[in-house]
């Protein structure tokens, strides 16, 4: 197998003070934060698409980014090239998980016969590979919304014909996925919204996507998937509009169609910052819904009004992040998957190489921050404090459910005015501050 | 009776070529459109809380308007004085609803009891005022927002003796509202959200919000007030994050507690703005899921990121509410309420004529552009033939729960690669630029 | 010559009634508005880009659209049947102006000696089709933002080889331009700002861009050029941030590098909004610092944060910017360029002249509201009269730069207080209503 | 002299491992930086607007705030106490410097004789006060945004009476700041825009911005003031848009009215950040324009559209903007002002000290980072390398003015097409990362 990236070595932990910036300064995989290693809190996963099939494109700009396993005299060895490649990109920067999406590990061929051999040969060869390395598939999924016939969406698509096109790619996307062992499989709607409500049935756009997920879940039955389905929120772009805008939206479309009990999110910082929350937001509102499922970790530029799908580095967000997943129970089936690009002007190999580096050790720092905040218990202490009132037996009453408003009435005229407390903001961004590390 | 408007006669409609400005050039109270007269297509209300108690003041300036009667020796005086104000306002504007928040109608007193004494005398002389006038009451609110006790939330609180502080306001202002015949009441949780998550509990404050709507819905029964409630989505603005996000986030939150039977929506155009969505949309949305309640019609600028709730002038959005409105079959309890305000440098008493008219003529002409749109059925049929593949057996199957995956996979082998459809959004847009009147 | 767009024929006024959509409703080329042509207020462009090579691609997806001048053995051939299209296009449609970047007309080639032997061929073909139709050229321009060489910019790149070599490209450009007898050339630095501040050296590259502006000023006094120069303001993508922002930011640059007597502004509807202006506050600025130039006549998407270039329908913006462009007295060397493009799922071939026709029946409705506006000179007295203190002595004495601050205390101290008076903003919003057609 | 913060002493450095919230963890005034104390790097000013008349008010909210000196039996009492209180906050926070603006210090009477001999009265308790504590005043200015009368702007009012009124109030203002030893004068124009365009004059008002701020530096030659002007850029609110959106906006009109000399930037981060920049954008932008002058400190939430003002404690903002500050040579006349209030809910006067110091702290933190930045010169050296070409013959040639777009081609035709660097943006990121304390 030839070295696609002869100039690099397997990235080590070397501490904080190395000047090797190919090194971790931060993580280090088998070190132990609140009795589990490192690598299984963050079950980080490496994007087949961004990282080896992203080449700087914009929408003002072809490729900047050349990449040796590209050459090749056909399609196959191509196809085959960018798989070893991917492997020894794993292996080198010690990540255990990766995810794909069926037209990135396989691009379309001109028939659905042909699209599938490829997706079947490099599923194949994936397999080998996985099994040589020990590496394993967080998720897979398949690519929905870059084909033109697509272009007016998938499940959610006017033409039943279409809809039926994007069923048989799902089903074979879910077989490829059960067979490479996948734990789980994550549907992203990029085109499932609309462009102009003056051509568009909503209600009936929505049915029908309620429709395609079920058929998903029974044929996940059906093949004994055992892998856990997410449903990944975005508010926008490429569609003016996408139904599964944020958390909220995907958790009143699964309620309503009675799918919140197969179905959890895929939440991705970027996504989140699009739909007007913040990362953490988002985060919470999945903990507070249980629907928690797995982590798109990248960053976006607020000041931007699209997808910059940076890596993500700010160590307030990996901090408070961990904080949330820590208090939540850590993740199950998902994990943390950068789906994150290089910059257009970043073309060189090595630079995929500082990008997740710098990701992985950001997230080393904010789960130690987070780590050390669960055991001070400052937050929750002060929180707790904060809502203690419920806890005496007038607010156990109300959250029992045996009050009325008439009670709320007598409480009021017996205790009078109540006097508010501090909210305590500033007090509690410095002593954030104090666990940045 | 005082003459408050003394310069202003009862606006009339004097036709599209009057040069009157204090006329109505488009809106004519009984002209039948579809069968109905527009006063009964509209429901117009007038806010009580932007329109008589708005004085101009802003984050950084105090109040520009002055108002005759806010003239008063006392507390007593003023408040009856305005509430005479604003009757002969909504006659001489000839709208049959207003609408009002307990804390507009009836300033806070020292105490609960004084705050309700003043309350209780209003709504007396309001009632009088209806039966003299023949206008009702669209809905009530109580103000759970403007007040220090309120700064950390009403239903959210962290302190439940606030909670149950708003619950006595609300039990009293269900009771005002059934008193004055009002045809709906509003929730709006202007603090119910966060300022920052470092200090929330997020789930426990979400459990309470349930929590106080049951009661609400419980003493709605208790007392037999026959109106629609109303929950009112805004993302943001006072709260750094309100949980009523938009109509998916109610949508959720109503599903999960439980509440969906007893709430509709108060779409607000500003408020969709805000949240990253159209006014259309939101209103296509309620729609969709059941949910259209009623609209606080104003409008925002979408440059500026904060609640402008300048009058609605623009006709597509005019024209595209009320084809939406028609398409859902009109108002049941709802109405077009302006819940919007003179700008600040508006100072003069006759500037909320001409944002009033202005607002009702733009209605008129949408209404007027909307009914022709329907008459004409292109945009119905244009809709229709796109969806039209859904009406063969093969989208019925589908449509019908029937299908599976693997019939898709079998549809698609046997079809091959369907060829998408021109949208036509530039040819629908010129269509839609034709009605515009 | 082929026959491109068979199923369409020369486009006809055929007015308000005709029902037929390829049809201009409110556009006669002829006809005369306040003494001039609507042909000849308008100066309607097409532009290359976009509407012969845009294909509908976005971020997220592969080309949509199919046309029948790229089915070519080869590119001379594409590149010919393309130019062919374009003046059918240009004459069907009726428009009497084309605008092009080098890149689009004349692919890249290998090397820059068959790029540029590529352009020399096209332009013969142009000027050939110019002579045979009449048509002209609007403006030409160089492309130095697609290419991966220009990546870190093309003037404020860090690598002077590159600066150079954009160089080399707007000489020949230039050439290009003067050789169609272009009315004017524009400058849209893309990638002239910067994605990270931590790699830039702000100064150096704002006195690089302003040493390439001043070489191309020179260049085009010696080859004796005499179209005008255009700079073009957009804020940003696809870079992060972009040195030429808005008209604001272009003037402080063309002040501070003396080049403000050699260029003008080349406004965007869209790109105004993505700075946070609007379209309309874009010209005015122009206006009043004398820096109208052109206008790219397009539409963005408020609610979106990008670039959506959608083809400009709405009836307010085109009446307000006929308004402003009127009052300063119409178009010298610029016009109203289309850089706009169809929507994704716009496919259709017939979809283009939707498009462009609509947009010219927008701008026709415009020009008469506009012209309306400018006779019945409502809006011209409330702001005369709004100002008329400064046609005062006092007024005077300050303008002409003769009062000092003791003056106004002076005059203060005398006159006390002064009243404000009414801005009067929802009456003129409504009076701009009645003139909407 | 009564203690108003009665509970809070004099708050100390005691180091990051203090347990006591109520000291510096990273801030001490004497610690030299660079052979610099830190309290001369930062030249800390505590506002008197929002710390000591700011009460917690928003536009859905009265006060929540409720503050011991406020408790008097009338305005002269009220407002010394006051100043008392400020004196006493400031010894015990331990800055140097304090920032007022007349309505502030001195809420407006009913007449401007009353206005102005309430100014004298507390200028005078003020620089008693200032001389007994050696607290010096950064700058001082005057409101012109909240009183009615300039509803409609100020110097861009089109009412010359009102014009004159602000003139009157600046004349005092800066007889004030001189008396009082002020080192700067700032002007924030907060109604110098406007709500619409329809009933505005741009041009006009432009001029008479200019005669305004002729007006005022020909008075401070006048009385001899020798501190520093600045001007102060924001973009909105509360207009719909202000003149002075964003550095490059006053940088424009700077010079075209010959203001550059007299006036330099006074930078806010939240400014920036609605403007659609980053603060240190604003701050770059003013050193490559030789106008940084001084910094309002403050942080917004970019995910509002408002300025929130909230404490400055993002040490990424903090390290950076020091970086720049320090690569300028550091503040002359200007120092960082902390515009920035309390949240609603933070109603504590302890909560006052918990926001300024965590802002010091995290001033001080990035001060520390920012000295290493620039004594490791990893960014130097890469930005050096990076721009290398340029100082080559050739580059040197480019930048000198000598070369032509003859030579730009030649060079081109004998180099060939340069191969482009990588921007290594992730590395960059990685590294300052590690700066991040």
């Amino acid at each position: 197998m030839p070295d696609y990236f002869p100039n690099v070595k397997k990235i080590k932990y070397e501490g904080p003070d190395s000047k090797n910036a190919l090194s971790f300064k931060h993580y280090k995989a088998s070190q132990k934060i609140l009795g589990k290693t490192m690598e299984d809190h963050f079950r980080f996963a490496v994007c087949y698409w961004h990282t080896f099939k992203g080449l700087g494109t914009d929408p003002f700009g072809g490729p900047t980014m050349i990449r040796n396993y590209d050459d090749a005299p056909d399609e196959d060895t191509q196809r085959r090239q960018t798989m070893e490649a991917a492997f020894e990109f794993f292996q080198k920067l010690g990540v255990k998980f990766w995810c794909f999406h069926d037209a990135d590990i396989a691009p379309e061929g001109e028939t659905l016969d042909e699209s599938q051999r490829r997706l079947d040969d490099v599923a194949k060869q994936a397999k080998k590979l996985q099994k040589e390395t020990g590496i394993k598939l967080l998720w897979g999924t398949s690519n929905m919304f870059s084909h033109r016939r697509f272009m007016s969406g998938a499940a959610t698509n006017p033409d039943p014909a279409i809809f039926a096109y994007a069923g048989a790619k799902v089903k074979k996307a879910l077989e490829v996925t059960k067979y490479l062992g996948g734990e789980g499989y994550v549907f992203w709607g990029g085109r499932e919204g609309y462009e102009t409500l003056l051509n568009t049935d909503m209600g009936r756009e929505l049915d029908h996507l309620a429709r395609f997920l079920h058929m998903a879940v029974d044929y996940k039955k059906k093949i004994k998937f055992k892998g856990q389905f997410f449903i990944e929120p975005k508010p926008k772009e490429p569609t003016k509009h996408q139904y599964d805008f944020d958390a909220a939206s995907c958790h009143a479309f699964l309620q309503k169609y009675d799918l919140d009990k197969h179905l959890k999110l895929n939440i991705e910082a970027n996504h989140a910052t699009l739909a007007g929350h913040t990362f953490i937001h988002e985060l919470e509102y999945a903990v507070a819904n249980d629907l928690l499922g797995s982590v798109d970790a990248n960053r976006g530029d607020e000041l931007l009004g699209w997808d910059t799908d940076q890596f993500p580095t700010n160590l307030y967000d990996t901090t408070l992040a961990m904080y949330t997943i820590l208090k939540a129970g850590g993740f199950k089936a998902g994990g943390l998957n950068f789906d994150a690009k290089l910059r257009r002007q970043s073309i060189d190999p090595v630079d995929l190489f500082h990008a997740h580096i710098g990701a992985m050790d950001a997230f080393a720092r904010g789960l130690k921050a987070a780590a050390k905040m669960i055991k001070d218990k400052k937050f929750e202490k002060i929180i707790q404090k904060r809502y203690s009132g419920w806890d005496t037996a007038f607010g156990q009453k109300i959250e029992s459910g045996k009050a009325t408003l008439e009670d709320m009435d007598a409480y009021t005229r017996k205790h009078g005015d109540p006097e508010p407390q501090s909210g305590r903001q500033e007090l509690l961004e410095n002593i954030l501050n104090e666990y940045i590390l």
